[in-house]
């Protein structure tokens, strides 16, 4: 119990004591918060054998956060704070909630179903070892003429297979079936320390800098204010980055007004397309097997941001509770086409993802995703694509070595609020006319045919088949025009599963069935894969919550929106891939009564390093 | 004669006596070879009555081209250099090349097709004074009581229809219909200089700037090099930039390796969707009618192009054969996430065009288009969409102010040579494979099946529909892994056309009918919606060629993308558009044996301004 005090004092000391601004209800577990959830439930369960999976924060009511927010400047007392925990106990997943005010906890409920929470590091880690005093394992290295320290062994989500458990922390079942040759290591090396010559292009490099008085930007505590946006960067062990209560300052009407109540990655599903016993299982759920937040990586200064980057650091629960620190986690940067970034990257097994939320004085959010880091890879007898005379179910990208097929679905979270929770989801249909009257010497034309969804099922689009703008609107509130404010979605790269309805992994990643959902607000619905991903039957997907066809009309609405990439891997992705990028963007769509950028003071230049302009 | 003279030693004085760099044979025409031009054909048709609609560069053939760039350190002599010219004279279109090696008129002919060539700005500025010396237009302004001076004319491109005569510089019809409430000016305004207080936020902005000794890339006359890049810079009055010659240093190979023989936008069709009798005939070619060169903008330092870019000119000819300088038509710059951009924006009537150009060391080129400037609108009797109650082709944007729908499709040329001429185009199609037999708990995956383009009716392609990667490879190159060497199209936003087939708009942009177009090198074949677009009757568009059905299996192809936006206006695009970006990427598949860019060496950090990181 020593040890706990003593982390707690030091957090306290280097966090809060230092750093004097009020906590905002939405602001990420603190260390001290996640060691005091710790200390109260190994206490309650008297054990030192239980494992955190999940802890996250859990969230206020909407109207209590809305209540605080519109009464910041008075004396309201911030909504109770707690936090929600899924903890592995004697073979059981508990669900456990816990009031930071009363240091107690408030809830329990011991989970029924097929699924397991997330995977924490600490078994991973164990579980990779397994093998190394395993015998039959050794066996097999040694058929190989391989040594122990040439090898490493890496766990993988077996989708709807099973090898290892967990619980018994045992190889349960064990197979050597095939001896390949083992790919060579030559142009494999990706790290910029160990290359050799010759090298490529030097770059130069440009300089980014700001005024002296600081960034366009102010951040306190988790909220970040810039140009006309004000919003609050929060932060999960498995969802990675969230964006809350982002608003825009409008000027006609002197105020801030509300676009977004949350936003975040809820699911990334990565399919690999190699039927075979040794891969049919990889059909990888990264956030709710993996978590993209315990995965995300130390933000290395000028190169995966520029210069003039402001970093914030992020703590996660280790899988003993005690909190782990992420420094340089998220960083903030302007743009010199005058916009405001925040940036992560998620390190989950061999991807890289680059998560940008990207803001606009237009009143845009661009929501960006790079992808790049190393491809699954499996190996293989071949040298030369000549050899191979049967489907390899991948590319041959060096000597023994193929990358796989696969997707990257990508579903995020966006529970846009436009101006007040009350909203409604509305297709603008571009329809083609043909013109049988001789009034115009126009055959046809296209115009446009509005299309409010009442229920959940009017709301499952595909996007691509046919031309259509998709918008989330208040249909309570108009322009002095008269047309319906709101956001519009503009998508960026689009994908449709390719596997079977029916297909197990499918069932599990059904909510990647359609590019956009709507749902009614529900705090439980959170995670599109469900709550319990690992070993999951797609019992409790957002197929399966929109499959109720609740209605959406006029409702405080949640939008699902999935977009990625199929990937074909080519020789360039070998042996780190350059990034592949895409995102989509929120676009205002007569929110505002006009150009609201118009009124923006433009940024005075700083250096003209190289200005040959005749201007 | 003098005067011609006089500007032949002006011009040669400034530019070509100063510049000590060897003419590249793309480089575009310069001030003293459009006054060679204008001499020699003045003289030769004895008469100051002719006017000038185009000319460009006519290029050499490209293997002249090839083995110039092959022996360049040796004496060769560059490849003849010629222009290409229309001109009307005694209303005909008159075709003419001309040799600067001669001086003189190697060729003419006289156009005998439905088509005018593209609009000069001197005649638009001539046609659109005519009203004000018209008296039944001047009667129409006394009944609305409007002053001469509260009014501007412009000049429209007629479509089918036909209502001034630009070679009699006449107004043959007009007709007064409507007495319509004139808009207020109110919010209309969109100067900064000009805008009144209350202003929204002040952005402070950030400084880019570069290491002491330059930036890190060479401009050579026109020719740039950057990092394991070098392309040529060009312009032409009609496309605006083209980009030539790009290729790319291997560094396994240790030699440059050929990606983009020619690349630029060959025309942008932009239909407007109001059927009535005013508006019917909108339905702009901004390349084929207006010209994307000559419409080419001088960028603004930092406010288009940030502030390590450098500057280029450009120098179109007038209607009367006169050069005209476009002071910093160009800009090219470093951004620092590791590319180079070259920018230009073409302001065609209301619309202004970002057009980007941009490198990666990676070997992916992404093109890009913003799409900004003053909407396409009309007036209108209506103040509140609850007056509405029929169809008015647009969105309410203010009072009596309607903006109309429309499309903007922009069609590039991509003369890709992947590692030489032979090329082919390469459907690599994503399939599902339904798993019959029990080898696989897997009942599907997905797997690639690739289909060569025998001929052209084989490469039209209408993006979205089936998943496909879509690929111009060279067949007779391959990795040392047997892969075939390519570069894929990855597209951006995508449209398809909404205007019936035999709609005449849709007839003369048949052009947009599929997204990808694969045709056989052709050197005639560059304009998309043919020579001689104004008032075309789409006998010599891309469709009509493709309609021959050539084959094009390793033979030098060219690749045609569509790409482009349907607009429904919102009142944020008023008065003004907040920038609409979009974009593709050419990206190498199999090009290179592994990643190009692990040996590429980082840049070094050159100002760390705001450094709150822990590393």
């Amino acid at each position: 119990m020593k040890l706990i005090v003593f982390f707690l004092m030091l957090f306290c000391s280097s966090i809060e004591c230092n750093n004097n601004h009020i906590p905002h209800p939405l602001d990420p577990l603190t260390p001290s918060e996640f060691n005091l959830i710790r200390t109260i439930i190994l206490k309650s369960y008297k054990t030192n054998n239980l494992t955190f999976h999940y802890i996250g924060l859990h969230e206020p009511d909407k109207h209590l956060i809305q209540s605080w927010l519109s009464s910041k400047t008075k004396t309201l007392q911030p909504p109770p704070r707690q936090a929600f925990i899924i903890a592995r106990f004697q073979k059981k997943s508990l669900e456990i909630i816990i009031d930071f005010s009363t240091h107690s906890i408030i809830s329990t409920k011991i989970y029924k179903g097929h699924g397991y929470p997330m995977l924490t590091f600490g078994e991973q880690t164990i579980a990779s070892q397994l093998p190394f005093s395993y015998k039959p394992f050794i066996d097999s290295l040694n058929k190989r003429e391989l040594n122990i320290s040439d090898v490493l062994c890496a766990t993988f989500t077996t989708g709807f297979a099973a090898v290892v458990d967990l619980d018994e922390m045992k190889i349960v079942s064990y197979y050597d079936k095939y001896v390949i040759p083992v790919p060579k290591a030559e142009g494999t090396e990706y790290r910029a320390s160990k290359m050799k010559p010759p090298f490529g292009p030097k770059l130069k490099g440009i300089g980014v800098s700001q005024h002296d008085d600081g960034p366009g930007f102010t951040i306190q505590g988790h909220s970040v204010s810039w140009a006309n946006w004000v919003f609050h960067v929060g932060f999960d062990i498995r969802s990675g980055p969230i964006i809350s209560l982002a608003s825009i300052y409008d000027l006609e009407m002197q105020k801030y007004r509300e676009v977004l109540y949350k936003g975040y990655i809820s699911e990334v599903f990565v399919p690999y397309q190699d039927p075979s016993e040794e891969w049919y299982y990889t059909t990888y759920f990264d956030c709710g097997e993996y978590g993209f937040g315990q995965s995300m990586s130390s933000l290395q200064p000028f190169t995966d941001c520029p210069a003039n980057a402001v970093f914030l650091d992020a703590y996660y629960p280790g899988s003993d509770g005690v909190p782990v620190k992420i420094a340089n986690a998220f960083c903030i940067f302007e743009k010199s086409d005058v916009s405001l970034v925040v940036r992560a990257v998620s390190t989950v097994g061999n991807y890289d993802y680059v998560i940008d939320w990207e803001f606009k004085p237009s009143g845009s959010i661009k929501l960006g995703v790079g992808l790049t880091g190393i491809l699954g890879i499996k190996a293989g007898t071949y040298t030369n694509t000549d050899q191979i005379k049967e489907d390899i179910y991948g590319t041959l990208l060096a000597d023994n070595t193929i990358g796989v097929y696969h997707d990257h679905f990508f579903t995020y979270y966006l529970d846009l609020d436009i101006d007040g929770e009350a909203n409604s989801f509305v297709k603008t249909n571009l329809e083609t006319v043909k013109v049988k009257d001789h009034k115009t010497p126009r055959k046809s034309y296209w115009t446009t045919v509005k299309e409010t969804a009442k229920t959940e099922a009017d709301a499952r689009v595909n996007i691509g088949f046919k031309p259509s703008e998709l918008a989330v609107v208040n249909p309570n509130k108009k322009t002095k025009q008269g047309n319906t404010i709101g956001y519009r979605l503009l998508p960026g790269p689009i994908l449709h599963p390719l596997l079977v309805n029916d297909d197990y992994p499918q069932i599990r990643g059904a909510f990647t069935n359609y590019n956009v959902w709507v749902t009614p607000y529900n705090k439980s619905e959170k995670w599109a894969g469900g709550l319990y991903v690992d070993h999951s039957r797609g019992d409790d997907t957002l197929a399966v919550w929109s499959h109720r066809d609740r209605e959406i009309e006029n409702k405080d609405i949640v939008l699902w929106h999935t977009m990625g990439f199929h990937h074909v891997p080519s020789q360039e992705d070998f042996p780190v891939m350059p990034t592949l990028s895409g995102g989509f963007e929120l676009r205002p769509t007569n929110f505002f009564e006009r150009n609201p950028v118009l009124k923006t003071k433009s940024p005075k230049p700083i250096h003209w390093p190289n200005c040959t302009s005749q201007h």
